[in-house]
């Protein structure tokens, strides 16, 4: 199988690891806007060569789009505009919601799996790439109606090899659970870094301390703008939702605490246990 | 030496676990509130008996206090009240200013080591004990000068030697630290939770895509509120003030995603990221 990945960086690179590593791309070739990126991916051998966007994806049998989400709406257009009947055209972006509608008319629909590996981790580029990230994770498919059978069939097993568990999603569900579990994990996080930072003036105490919990939940503030933005952006309503939710109950956390309300307090924690039942590692 | 261990949860089975397998204890005794707790923990080998508190301090060469920090200073004055100048006795809780408050004017306050190990998981009771918990980590001292020196010597050792950097800290500014770097890091998690169990309908969901980054960021909701309900309720103004810095910043993200003014969302996450210089795993 001839792939073509477009995008680098932490997804794609980990994309392109894992697809050399199961022995299931006979060639693969990149498609990357920062030279320094595919100067490093080269390097790293992510990729067998770096091309322009129109000469790596003729020929190819897979295409991935692995860029960040305000850039694919438009990139999946224009490659479905050259696809051919034996090619299939994937993204692994994490919302869906505005990709689907953008390429829902697009005569070529039907080559296009819209996808969504639950994997990442807080670091970016080429250089954080790793061969094994997707196994034991969860890949969404949106829409899967409107592509052809064969080629869900076969990006399926693509991500079955790659050890992963394919789920069914419609783009709106979907765009509204990420929000949920995943979008305001990474504003909780950038958050929570700001503020240790503006009222720690100490840094070495952030250092030495950090073991109290702090590392596990800042870990995401590492996390690119250039990644995250577009996806605030995207899923704007569904975050803003999510996150006013989220204020709220910080508001009664903080008066709880202000009026000595334990007895709240124990109650709140107790129901942020049952996380327990869902979270059971 | 002949160790007496109060409270068999994870900080204080950890810490016998601990000392067992460095060949630090010869006799391991344990104090437990908590009769399920006290079969369990003599289940699991994590001490040789339990006693009554008055039989278990006598004798013991070094007496470790781990019981949730409401409990912890009237429990150490009993305990200053029975020792003899062979004796030494130690904390390991997450705040520090209310306990070396209480004990300041002991006449016995030199036998005590105020101490805070910088671990802990999200799990609770014996059963979560682990034997190489601390290794790796930091401790915490406060207050040492009104220790008896050889006492403290004797402290960092036993820390050393289960592999932990002794660090110094006055207990004020301990709990200030803590406040920043821990017990904020725990109300997030709880909100976090709390929020997106509202939110969210579909627990399978949750459980699905988890892996986008709410699996890090959640894991500490599961923590016990009998531990963190004194801890917000001891360190109450320094957790406010961190709180209410937290949701200001919350509001200002939140706000600027309303307007679209990605430009600011931008800067956050640049200020952000800068956790980096401190996180640098």
């Amino acid at each position: 199988m001839r792939v073509t990945v477009i995008g680098l960086g932490l997804i794609g690179g980990s994309f392109a690891l894992s697809l050399r590593a199961k022995g299931l791309a006979t060639r693969l070739i990149g498609v990357e806007a920062n030279p320094l990126h595919a100067a490093k991916a080269l390097e790293l051998g992510l990729v067998d060569s770096v091309l322009p966007l129109t000469e790596a994806v003729e020929g190819a049998d897979l295409i991935a789009i692995a860029v960040p989400v305000d850039v694919i709406p438009q990139l999946a257009v224009k490659i479905l505009n050259r696809v051919t009947e034996n090619q299939i055209v994937i993204d692994m972006g994490s919302t869906k919601g505005e990709l689907c509608e953008i390429i829902s008319q697009h005569p070529a629909r039907h080559r296009f799996v819209a996808t969504h590996p639950m994997w990442g981790t807080e670091f970016s580029g080429p250089q954080a790439a790793t061969a094994d990230s997707f196994a034991g994770r969860n890949v969404v498919i949106c829409q899967k109606e409107l592509s052809d059978t064969l080629a869900v069939e076969k990006v399926e097993s693509i991500y079955r090899a790659l050890g992963m568990d394919v789920l069914e999603m419609d783009a709106e569900q979907h765009d509204l659970h990420a929000a949920y579990v995943s979008h305001i994990s990474h504003i909780t996080s950038f958050i929570l870094s700001t503020t240790v930072l503006e009222k720690e003036r100490e840094e070495e105490a952030i250092f030495n301390l950090a073991g109290g919990g702090f590392d596990s939940t800042a870990r995401l503030a590492k996390s690119s703008a250039e990644t995250w933005i577009p996806i605030f952006k995207q899923n704007k309503y569904n975050v803003l939702d999510v996150l006013r939710e989220y204020i709220h109950q910080l508001n009664l956390f903080r008066k709880a605490l202000e009026k000595d309300d334990y007895k709240a307090l124990e109650q709140t924690i107790a129901r942020a246990n049952e996380i327990k039942r869902v979270l059971h590692k």
